[in-house]
């Protein structure tokens, strides 16, 4: 008799941004005419960069002559688009990864949910809230975890994001041997400086842990004094995994490019207590069950390291970070508290109330749509997400329209 | 402590392309002077079709413009794409097929590893022998086998295809859950009759069983009385998971695009013995831990189906087969026994020796590389694959060499 996984089974059905589009959706049937804004949406709004485009074209025209075409790529990527990466966006700031440590996919998604395979089923795991809901829901169907009670699932270690500690969680007090840690972080915006992830560090290296890195949002950091790897930092190379993409630093959402980096000297332990190289079980693992990235898709993040690739991207990043200051501005204007919206895209706003009430009266009385943060854990509760990621002048509306409401 | 998944230490080091691949390199140092043929590959070898290409091209332009940009799609493919899957690949050859039961992916090779995910632990599998080697080491990363020994991984019902069943394994005589099929089949180039694929789907009906179909070659089938897939069976909507890929229907290996087609009638239990949709498993697994394929990548894939891409694919297949056809002709007249290579692009060639000697002998003799069939399993051993994936020339070439060496 086949039978299913039933660690599925505990998965709580309500996802984030479903009940959200329901909410939209039965708003917009109510209310026809009006006019609604999102600011909600972690997705970029600006199209791909020039550089990227001409890339992209000339790619593709090979793909279309027999005597250029391109078959099969290396499981990891072209050496092209790692070498790049390696030098750019590690060597020269100072941190030591190679070209072979950089595994090229098609998303930080995919990865931070892949990379569980190869641990053990029974590491201690522990997570952070509030956070991005997609660790939680793979570790729930790998069988990571118990059952969903009272808000959260039994046997995670969550790591606690407040008010008070400025959303950097402390250490854990309990033995853990799986840290997911994310800055610039979603959804918060918090930013981690080089002493508090140094701790996170050495910790792990006291407890035999890994930390996985999710950096997905490092390219909105513009203070040269925070990390935007965690391989800026001593000694992680040998208890971290750091995942990245092109989809915020490049407006690669719908494109599809990532990376994740597994430093050879990454160590993980047999139960009899020997060491294994998680860069030779994660090359197993990806040349197994992933056959690399469209080749065009490689050339067009390539091209992102191009000097013109650059500056526009920089252009974007700024128009981004435009939008978030203007959104810090004005919250704080009407006398709410917020972190985040420097060196990151996100703002986190103290509502001072229940999340989806707020997300209600915003939606129904401002056409404004915010994120709950009670979607994104316990600790979310009483505060929104907003995203930079929109249009200016809607920025600027969906301000004036809270502005009013409030 | 970190621990790993000790499932990959049951894994075998050498992996075939790996092995054939260090064989080559050897030859090549010590015979520079030699130009190689290698008839062993998988892979295509013509350009994109026109059509793809420019549907790719318009995708790419609208990605540079603000107002036609587009972020994330759905994660199950977009509308567009799925759409006209459903109603050209199936509801047209019969198979009840609806639009939303098809999940666009990035591959099959994915696919086939990924679904693993949504069943039990415990679940017994039937694999074939030979097989691809993917299937297999899947489910040992997965846990779902014992040990390697005697060539074998115990725990695995092997499903034997021998000269005597013309490669069309018999129904297993003990009690399995998961059964792995492939045709066309690789590496063999067998083909299955509606009738012998209906046994299986008995089988899996009689036995609460669910089968995995893998019909990536299913563009290669010329004889109408042959199903292209196991959705024209009867009755296989309750038994059945269907791949598909547009891999080597259309020269994708290097685009990547691909699709799965799960029908909600399709069931698993629970330990129980309660009914579990499969649909609703594996949407939620391809939404939390897949983000969709390239927005033009699924455009290029669209116009597969269009009147120009349709013709031009069938160019393609056209020019593959008569390759695979003059290697039947050429290897029958030397003396030798095959099978495949009519509906299919492999043939699979009895060498009446042991493979690796056999593939030596080609390499260092003949400067042709084969793919050893041993490399696919127990059953593999005393054969060889040959690919029709080629330039017509060098086929011609190499069927000279072979000739000459024989």
């Amino acid at each position: 008799m086949i039978r299913i996984n039933e660690n599925f089974l505990k998965l709580q059905a309500s996802y984030l941004f479903a009940e959200i589009g329901r909410r939209v959706t039965q708003h917009q049937k109510e209310n026809p005419d009006k006019q609604i804004i999102k600011m909600g949406i972690g997705d970029v709004t600006r199209a791909l960069p020039a550089a990227c485009i001409q890339a992209f074209h000339t790619a593709v025209d090979e793909m279309g002559q027999d005597d250029t075409f391109r078959g099969y790529g290396p499981e990891q990527g072209y050496a092209f688009l790692r070498e790049v990466i390696a030098s750019e966006d590690f060597q020269k700031r100072g941190a030591d990864i190679q070209e072979d440590e950089i595994f090229v996919s098609d998303g930080a998604k995919c990865d931070t949910g892949n990379i569980q395979e190869i641990f053990a089923q029974e590491v201690a795991v522990a997570i952070p809230d509030p956070v991005y809901p997609a660790y939680i829901d793979t570790n729930v169907m790998a069988g990571r975890t118990g059952l969903f009670q009272d808000g959260r699932y039994q046997g995670i270690t969550y790591l606690e994001g407040t008010r008070e500690n400025g959303f950097i969680p402390s250490l854990p007090s309990e033995p853990v041997d799986l840290i997911y840690l994310c800055y610039p972080n979603n959804p918060t915006g918090a930013v981690i400086t080089k002493d508090q992830l140094s701790q996170w560090v050495d910790y792990a290296k006291a407890n035999k842990a890994l930390i996985l890195f999710d950096a997905a949002y490092e390219a909105f950091i513009r203070d040269d004094e925070l990390p935007r790897s965690i391989f800026e930092i001593p000694g992680a190379r040998e208890v971290a995994i750091e995942f990245r993409s092109f989809s915020k630093t490049a407006g690669f959402t719908g494109t599809r490019c990532a990376f994740t980096v597994v430093p050879k000297d990454c160590m993980a332990f047999t139960r009899g207590g020997e060491f294994y190289s998680l860069h030779t079980l994660w090359n197993r693992r990806h040349a197994t069950k992933f056959n690399s990235v469209s080749y065009p898709v490689q050339r067009a993040a390539e091209a992102v390291y191009s000097s013109d690739g650059r500056r526009q991207i920089q252009e974007r990043i700024d128009y981004y970070l435009r939008n978030a200051a203007l959104i810090v501005e004005r919250v704080s204007a009407m006398g709410l508290t917020c972190i985040g919206g420097v060196n990151s895209p996100y703002i986190w706003v103290d509502c001072q109330q229940d999340s989806w009430k707020f997300f209600d009266l915003l939606l129904n009385k401002a056409g404004v749509v915010c994120t709950p943060g009670a979607g994104f854990g316990k600790c979310g509760q009483g505060y929104i997400r907003l995203s930079a990621f929109n249009d200016y002048q809607n920025v600027v509306t969906a301000m004036d329209r809270i502005k009013n409401l409030l």
